[in-house]
């Protein structure tokens, strides 16, 4: 067929362009780069699979085999480099009976909790200080705006699962509980900036391998 | 207790500068306000209620009796106001047996999809035109960068339902056939911009109710 | 002079778009109109004065005479409109002795903290849980990177006065103390999340004006 | 043919997000209502036309009959509204034989300068004061990095023609000159911010509608 | 002169900083380093001089010697690295008599198109599916908002140019043809997410270099 | 106690994920690393102490002693790493009697100028060409919105000192006098692009180290 040469011609006429272009369609974390402010590096796209854009590491419940009854599996920038710089990550609660996700912030990322099995009472805390929390069920999703605080616990006496969804490849978390309790910041600091009583303070140093 | 009163003393100084600001935590969209690039006005905070930041419609299935035996649906900006700049959204994908999503892109926004029963035939086209393709399982997650080129199709006969979560409150959806079938596109236009013939074009402006 | 009217001639042609962009160069807040999530509408620029565009408020110590002994003067978006878009914004921080602003956060928003007179001590926490603190003197400045806890205390007998600055026109703030103990979030809830006794978080309920 | 109208169901399906979310494709700017730092607020999508994204304004050559011999015809969101939101918007410049085009600014904005007819000696300075200039001919394109102070002047004996593309719908201008001597700028602090000399500043002060 | 010196000496005080901060000016792609999300790292700005700043590549018309009969010359971050960083770039494009730019999009880039001569017919679709196309002359601009679908023909027996500016130093480039028949697409899945003919599919694929 | 060892392990699971995000919460730039468009690479977390985190340059006044009498001493990414990524910065102000800062711009971003001790006149100049000018006291603010001419006087018989807060890690400047007449631009280029006349340029080239 004569057309089928010229078509091939102009085929890559225009597609010189998108040709250089085509790393910016993805950028695919090479994890031994250092980061900077936006994420990592990008793979040479020459090298990428179709498995370099799925992730299974979701598909497997968490241990949660501990006292707290909950594990968080993440599928974060370091998890599944595929998500570099793309704004988005994902992630897999499981809560046994009696499970709890203690109070936590990610700093500047906002989270949607879908519930996918069990029923989870989850809340956040909002700037003015007023406490929204409600049970969801199975299907149920809420909102926690960008860097709230926040918390989830196991609703009723079957195990519950969920999914968390950021807007952001790769959100930090910072749980109050551990901030406070799980390093060595100064019990009298400790006390001095929460208002807590030293022996809770030193109670809760001692549960989480705090010291100070 | 002596304490009480200074202590609230100094919660009203020191937040008032967040009772100001407290707005900014959230913006939930109230609809009857024009639009803008960036969204919607904002409902004054103090009518809001932790319904505002709760979504149900995802524990729905969508109804599948079609012929295309899918069904999607969504809880964007328009469905759930509390995502109103918070860029983040969620839809629910339902497939029967058979059931496809046609090949679309979401411009400018990522996808990635999470399949939480069933098996799905999931892939994206790279503007390097390399097609990325596989079979995900529950659990799998998947991402559909920024804006690419890509479809769904259940892989099995067992019906499946995945999640979609986007980078965007509001994500577009642009459907190839859609886009060049389902309106009045002249027939020649699409014929000299797609180098589909004629009787093709015919056919499916047919089916999709296009006119032209 | 000839050369006067053509001169003025061009003038008017070239500045035929920036007049139009003339409100792109700022946008002083109409705080009459609706928060949208990039903030407010703007005041018609032919309106504004330069005292638009200064604001005194920061020149006058607060109030410190209660049990913190602290009090923060904001210069925030709704204080002073012209900061509206430009992603900047002051607050004043005065701490008589013993003064201390307790452990909060910036959703999202990075401060730096600049001593202007006296000594204080200064930290924050990070998402590894580690404690950055370090007593600061004048003229030093430390940066509390976007929305992780962070902490101040007038660090010797005599008061201290800072200045921050926040690269937001409108920074949130998040106390835990009053998130956790100023309202009615049910004692047994923030005692699943948070680990604390029972008594304590009644105790500080009290003292915060919280109830449940 | 059976097929049609299953077709369609799914296809009211599918796109009951993108329906929703259609607006945000695009945001036509409602020039009535009030700007906010990210634009203004859109038009009603299904009052558009085609009409809505052409524009011919730069189709005419400015009139460069004036001192400077110079013409910018623009094509901003003011006059243009489909650019509202979408961070670009272009310009035409036409220079008569000695045309200018005075030392200025576009506070935040790239602009790309391609010459379509004629010889244009254009250039910028950093902000480590060296001068990059050059003499562009016709196919030629130069970039002047955000912000920084640039200029232009016909380098023949014949009219030239060029146009200016800019990374914002709304990019403002600030002329060196017209800032400086075209207001009521008082003659000494002039002198003093600038070290001109007095007698120079009044006379462009006299040349430009100055006063002070 | 008393004068110079101690001028001199205050410009390398309030210089001190504009000098580390030179680099902030512009950031010229060195592109021998890895890409990240937010493009190359900058070459050293002492090595640049205007040059690096000028592209004359547009100066010279591609070839349409081809079926299609068109030609994308373009000044993209990787044949103008001075954009780097900047958000915007530049083509051009050469229409024979006949000439054709099939359905493609940017993923998440906007586009002006601005006719230079001849005269063209081009259009986009909406994620609402409405078809907005029009006959352009000579001057006039037309914009495809972020992302959408789009396409240009010659609208006349004589050639036509015209340039593209982007707001991406790197805009990718997805045309519909070459995603779907220019590669290994299965012929099964190109026909499941398309509705198209399998003959058609293959028709096509044998047109375009495909297989499968 | 039973507790301890169960907390430690959920701790473990849930911060898995933060652990790989730590980086994220901040990246103090390693200054040896290549520039970006967004900075510059992170250096390691766990190499960082709380001295990373403290600046203390601006505690010392610069050296006025000089003809502006003026020393403007920065807190930018360079001197102060932990910027970097950030969206803030910091600089000092010191102004002998008769200090002046001449007329500049940073190219992009804002700043806001709080006066600390002393008297000072302080403006900026509209892209409509308004002059908003004013003087300030100990305690005032002025903004300087993104981009636009400025300039400083000492307004007293006293030395004043003030801080600038920019909204940028790095913010660029560019003085008028130095861009104009602190380097090669030939003369009769900046005549023709200013209006000056020959002799007033050559004068200030000469006093500021120009040549041509």
């Amino acid at each position: 067929m004569m057309m089928i040469s010229p078509i091939i011609f102009i085929v890559s006429l225009l597609l010189s362009s998108s040709c250089h272009a085509a790393v910016q369609d993805f950028c695919v974390a090479d994890l031994t780069t250092p980061e900077s402010p936006i994420g990592y590096a990008c793979k040479k796209p020459e090298t990428l699979t179709v498995n370099d854009f799925v992730y299974s590491g979701l598909g497997v419940a968490g241990n949660t085999s501990n006292l707290l009854k909950a594990a968080v599996t993440s599928a974060f920038v370091t998890e599944f480099p595929a998500l570099n710089g793309l704004g988005i990550s994902l992630a897999r609660l499981d809560l046994a009976v009696g499970g709890v996700v203690p109070i936590h912030t990610h700093p500047g990322v906002t989270e949607v909790v879908h519930v996918v099995s069990g029923k989870i009472t989850a809340g956040f805390i909002s700037g003015a200080n007023k406490v929204y929390y409600k049970t969801l069920n199975k299907g149920d999703i809420i909102v926690f705006p960008q860097g709230l605080l926040h918390f989830i616990v196991n609703a009723q006496k079957t195990p519950a699962e969920a999914y968390f969804s950021f807007n952001s490849p790769s959100p930090g978390s910072q749980l109050v509980d551990f901030a406070l309790f799980g390093n060595d910041f100064p019990t009298e600091l400790v006390a001095a900036t929460t208002f807590l009583d030293t022996a809770q303070i030193k109670k809760l140093k001692g549960a989480l391998g705090g010291t100070g």
